[in-house]
C-alpha cells in the first residue's frame, strides 16, 4: 500500500511560476508514487484575507483549474476544497482544546505575517489559530509526508507535537506524526529581483496572457551597468538571468551568458529567449485551462473529491472520537 | 410561527437540584411557547475538562437522561448533541477569523473559571475560544432568545458583537443577534450553605439515590446556636430553611420556622420534612430515568434531534458560505 502524502495551498492569490515551480510540478510528480491528497486551502485564507473574500473566491477557482491543466488528474490523486470537508473544521476544534496559547505564540511566521501584511487586522483568533487549523488538516489523513518548504517547518514541528499530546492524553495511537517531504527546487525570482511572492506584486501567474508575460518580461531590470546596447554586462546581477537557470536550455544560457558579457546581445534578445520559453512552458497549461473551462465539469471534479477526502476524513475522526470518548 | 430560543446544557457534571430548578424546569415551559433547541454541550465540556473526557461521557449521558425525564419532550423540541453537528465547529472556525483577540481577552468568566479550575492546565488556544464556540452555538440556529442567567449576559453581549461584525463585514443579515430571556429562579443552596455547584461537592443529583439525599440532608449544618434540642434556633442561618423556601410548602415552612425559633422542633424534624419534600420531586423523575433506561431508546432520540438540529444548521451554513463566498 502506498505512504500517504497530504499537502494544500493557500487560496490568497493566483498561482504564479514559482507555485508552480516550486510545489505543483512536485505535486504532479508525486501523485503515483503515494497516495495523494491535495487541496486548496480556502479556510487558512481566511485567516489573512477575512475582509477579501471574493479573492479567495477568485483564487479558488484559479488553483482548482491550475491544479488540472498542470497534470494533477483526479482518478490518480484526490483533489479537494478543504471548506467542503466540515471535519477539518470539528477537528481543529478538538485540537484546539488541547494546544497551549505558548506553542502557538512562538510559531516564527505568527509575528512575521503578522508584520508583513501590517496594513490588515490581524489580532484575531483565527489568525493565531494558523497552525491549530494546519495541524488538524495534515492529521485528519494520517498523512506519513507532507512536502513541504524549509520555511514551513515549524509548523510541521508544531503539528507533530500536537499529535503526540494528543496520543498522549488520551492514551492513542491514532495521530500519525507528520515527517517533512523535503525537496529542493530552485528559488524562482520576480520581475524586480525579489522571490517570486503575490505579495510584492513581481509575479509571473499561471492565469496571465502571453502579451502581459511578455509585457512584464520585457519590463524587468537587467544588469544597471549596461547603460547602452554597447555596455557590457554581468548575467549573475540581473534577475532576468535567474529565470533563464529554469526555463532555458544550458545552451541557451550559454548563449546570453556570453552575450551579456561580450555585449554582443542586447537585454531585449536575452528578453525574448525567456520570454519564448516561459511561454512554451505555459502554453500547454493554457491550453488545458480552456478546455476545463469549456467542458464545465470543475465542479463536478471537485465535488468527487470531496466526498472521497470525507470519507478518509471520517474515518479518523470516527478514532478520535472514541480517543475521547464523544460518542453517546 | 413560535420565535426560536435555543440553550444547551455543559456535559461537565452531573445533574442536580440548581439546575433543575434553574434551568431545566424553564426549558419544560418553554417548549411549547417557543421553537425549542436544547443540547448537551460536549465540546464546550472539553475547554476545560479535555483531561478528564470519561467525566464528560457520563455527565453527556446523565444529561439526555435527564431532560426527558423532567418533562422536555423530543415532539415538541429538538433535544441534540453539540458534537454530533458539525455546523457549529464549521460556524466556530468561521467566526474565530473574524473575532478580535482582545474581546476574548475581556470576557470576565475567562479569568474567573482559570482562578476557579486552578488546579487543572487552562492555558490552551480552546479555552480561549469558548465564547466563540458558544456564539456559534446561538448563531447556528438564528435564535432569537437564549435564556441565560445574570453571569452569561458577558457571552451574549459578545456574540452580538461577533454577529455585528460578520453582518457588517459581509454586508449581510444572515446573523441574528439574540436577546436574553431572564427569568428569575430562586438561587439553590447547597448542602454546604453556598450556591449549589458541581465545584463545591455540595451538590443533590437528580442521580442520588433517595438514601444518599437522605443522608446529605441529614448532615447538613443549621444554626450553630442549637447546641441542644431545647436551645431555640433562627431559622435565617440555617441553610436547611433555605431549600425549604424553594421545596416546601407555606405551611410546612411556618412550622419548622416557628418550631426552630421555640425550639418546639428539632432540626431532624425540620430536615424530614424538607427530606420528603425532595425526594416527591425527583420521585416521578426517578421513576422516568428507570424507564427510560430499560427501554434503550436514548440513542435514537438523540440521533433524531441531531438529524433535525443539522438541518437547521446547514440553512443557516449555507447562507453564511455565500455570503463569504466560499462557494465554488
Amino acid at each position: 500500500m502506498k505512504e500517504r502524502v497530504l499537502s494544500g495551498m493557500q487560496a490568497s492569490g493566483l498561482l504564479h511560476l514559482g507555485n508552480l515551480i516550486g510545489a505543483l510540478r512536485n505535486w504532479v510528480h508525486l501523485q503515483d508514487k503515494f497516495d495523494c491528497y491535495f487541496f486548496i486551502a480556502d479556510w487558512h485564507a481566511l485567516t489573512t484575507g477575512y475582509a477579501i473574500t471574493e479573492m479567495i473566491k477568485k483564487s479558488s477557482e484559479d488553483l482548482i483549474l491550475n491544479f488540472l491543466a498542470s497534470g494533477l488528474d483526479p482518478k490518480r490523486c484526490v483533489i479537494f476544497q478543504q471548506s467542503r470537508v466540515l471535519q477539518h473544521a470539528e477537528l481543529h476544534l478538538l485540537l484546539s482544546m488541547i494546544t497551549p496559547l505558548g506553542w502557538l505564540e512562538r510559531v516564527p511566521t505568527y509575528k512575521e505575517k503578522k508584520f508583513e501584511l501590517e496594513d490588515r487586522d490581524l489580532n484575531n483568533y483565527g489568525f493565531l489559530g494558523y497552525p491549530v487549523l494546519m495541524s488538524a488538516d495534515i492529521l485528519l489523513y494520517r498523512a506519513k509526508y507532507v512536502p513541504v518548504g524549509i520555511d514551513q517547518e515549524p509548523h510541521l514541528e508544531i503539528t507533530r507535537e500536537i499529535a503526540r499530546r494528543f496520543n498522549h492524553l488520551y492514551n492513542t495511537k491514532t495521530l500519525i506524526e507528520p515527517e517533512a517531504l523535503l525537496t529542493e527546487f530552485p528559488k524562482v525570482i520576480g520581475v524586480d529581483g525579489r522571490k517570486m511572492s503575490k505579495t510584492y506584486d513581481n509575479a509571473l501567474y499561471l492565469s496571465d496572457t502571453p502579451k502581459l508575460i511578455e509585457t512584464k518580461i520585457k519590463t524587468m531590470k537587467t544588469d544597471p551597468a549596461r547603460q547602452r546596447r554597447t555596455d557590457k554586462g554581468d548575467p549573475n546581477l540581473s534577475p532576468v538571468f535567474e529565470l533563464h537557470k529554469i526555463f532555458s536550455s544550458d545552451e541557451e544560457r550559454e548563449f546570453v551568458s556570453n552575450g551579456c558579457r561580450s555585449a554582443e546581445i542586447g537585454c531585449i534578445d536575452c528578453k525574448k529567449i525567456l520570454i519564448k520559453n516561459v511561454i512554451n512552458v505555459l502554453t500547454p497549461i493554457w491550453e488545458r485551462r480552456e478546455v476545463l473551462k469549456s467542458q464545465g465539469i470543475l465542479g463536478d471534479i471537485l465535488k468527487e473529491g470531496n466526498d472521497k477526502a470525507r470519507i478518509t476524513a471520517e474515518e479518523t475522526m470516527e478514532l478520535v472520537r472514541v480517543d475521547m470518548k464523544l460518542t453517546l
